[in-house]
């Protein structure tokens, strides 16, 4: 369960063994992605290493396109002379229910903020359940009329739908995909733009969601008083950008948690990102269950968090727009973009020392959306 | 196994019995929808009346909008002056690979066609892969280069993604959704437009996706030399509309079959359906395999096969537009639309008698598709 960072840096910048460490990085990311494992595995799902190696090698590799190609969590689409984004996500969260939320309101969510950390104003979601047989129809109804009411809180209408049932034991009770489209109305959003004295901001607090599904599993004895942050973003990132067109990227921190997206945008953009660890904001009972689990709150998902890339003079500008909507009102400046070493993210942790933040090589938090 | 019709009637017509039997059915069919079982039961997956009946009282009663309500292949989205049909379908066919196809070209042939019969143009695909721990990378990428080559045959893009993975003992294998996106050439389509004195067509033999599936699954002893149907219908539907621009309604005959696409008609328009079963297209491999298994092959899943209401006049040359294209060489005229007795379908059986084709009750075909 424990995460292990690729490597541990307290020794001086410029060291040799510091040196040695990121030219095998390097080296390791130059090479053209091939999956090793002959079977698929958890990891594969984590959002993490192993599943941008399957998704660069299998997926990326087959499908190959223009739309595909950017990896952002949403496509932009050309259709009849404007841009439609589109994006999908199963979700397979176990348990279904827990402090906050159940798969419902999660399913709808989350794709309403994939949508719109594209710049987006999401419009229409499809509703594809594939459900176990023996499954309580009351509990199914219970999730359905979740997602009712986070599609009408949202704005969205659920316009198509499909079920399917499996045998038992060919399932988890009950999956679900929901397919976004929105109309674009920002432009050049995009991880790849980012640039060295950019700003990095967080919405607020990080990790809850994650530590209420892995709490609600019940698998450890630890009660602390945590929900889940489930919301949608929509209307925090309509204001954002309505008060600071010049954002550069956004992106929802879900699966792989706020680490992973400053991982891709380091990698995206090829600058180094570096973090201040006590200025990301934690609650005091997700540091302390994370603590306990052994994970580190950057790596853990939130489904209502957003990180905001801003030029660096405009860092100010875009956290009072945030500490002005409800969601964003424990927003923070997390740290800064700089232009070395590029495609790195480099912490200085709370302790006065620096590590480099990775990406996730296993699945600590497997089923977490 | 064995498929039980409501009532059989070979009885002259205006029977006492009959009368019976139809007020039975039209008291039934009043009736608030209304889910009887606590648990889900494979049949609630069959498209037939439990589906049916799980639609309307759950899913339609919490998401209750406009778009949703018509119960089309697809909605057809209003967007920016624009009309887009947008469709969703989750694949859980077992096995995964099948004589003709695998769950790849499935699924992507499968949302292409609920575009198509919308009258859409098909556009773009998303593509969520829930994985079960421990699949085979070649199977996975075999089914990805499938899918791949699949977009291409139609025209289509795959824009975005999402993988998840579950435990081993949560999935089976691999399940796919592909949600699509089109935009709608022709107007008014629709199986609630259908008038009587229409006459029904189908673009070619029926029910080879489900046999040749249940075959491969071994569980029987028999050899038949079929193979899937599955294929993009979006150029035949195309060459259709060009030439017959009057059609009232198109559905590929996926899930249930003809049986259950005739249903949907013989309801939403509240008209009767007449079948000859003589003039339905079934290949003596088809029949005799269904005959094996106990099914009807009406009720059995093609692929590849659209069901067509035209005006009566326009019949003979909606039939000659399908057979100039190699899809609908076989296309066949299979029955005529009446008035009386609205909401249900009849047979006139190769032996002379007439029968009701009611919904499917259970599922004698799980996972076809």
């Amino acid at each position: 369960m424990r995460i292990e960072p690729e490597s541990h840096r307290n020794s001086p910048a410029g060291s040799d063994r510091e040196q040695q460490v990121l030219d095998r990085i390097e080296k390791a990311r130059r090479r053209k992605p091939k999956v090793k494992a002959e079977r698929i595995t958890l990891a594969h799902g984590s959002g993490g290493k192993a599943t941008q190696t399957l998704v660069e090698a299998v997926f990326l590799e087959a499908f190959r396109n223009e739309l595909l190609e950017p990896l952002e969590d949403g496509a932009e689409l050309p259709l009849e002379g404007h841009r439609l984004a589109f994006t999908t996500d199963s979700y397979v969260v176990s348990p279904l229910f827990f402090p906050g939320g159940d798969i419902g309101d999660l399913a709808v969510n989350g794709t309403v903020n994939d949508l719109a950390v594209t710049g987006a104003t999401p419009r229409y979601l499809s509703a594809g359940f594939l459900i176990e047989e023996g499954f309580p129809l009351a509990e199914l109804t219970r999730i359905v009329e979740s997602m009712a009411n986070a599609a009408r809180a949202a704005g969205v209408q659920i316009a198509t739908g499909d079920t399917k049932v499996v045998e038992k034991g060919k399932a988890d009770g009950c999956y679900i995909n929901t397919t976004g489209i929105g109309v674009v109305r920002s432009h050049g959003l995009g991880v790849a733009g980012v640039r060295p004295g950019d700003a990095v901001l967080v919405s607020g607090p990080i990790g809850d969601h994650g530590i209420t599904v892995m709490l609600a599993r019940g698998e450890l004895d630890i009660d602390a008083d945590v929900v889940s942050d489930t919301a949608p973003v929509h209307e925090l990132v309509a204001d954002l950008l309505a008060a600071v067109p010049e954002v550069r990227a956004l992106r929802d921190a879900t699966r792989g948690g706020v680490a992973t997206i400053l991982n891709e945008i380091a990698r995206a953009a090829k600058v180094a990102v570096f973090v201040d660890e006590e200025s990301v904001p934690v609650r005091t009972e997700v540091r302390g269950a994370s603590e306990l689990l052994g994970i580190d709150p950057l790596y853990v998902a939130c489904e209502g968090r957003i990180v905001v890339v801003v030029p660096g003079e405009r860092a100010e500008a875009a956290l009072a727009a945030m500490r002005a909507h409800p969601q964003g009102e424990q927003a923070a400046l997390i740290g800064r973009v700089g232009d070395d070493p590029p495609g790195l993210v480099l912490l200085n942790t709370a302790f006065g020392g620096t590590r480099i933040v990775d990406l996730l090589v296993g699945d600590p938090l497997p089923r977490i959306c």
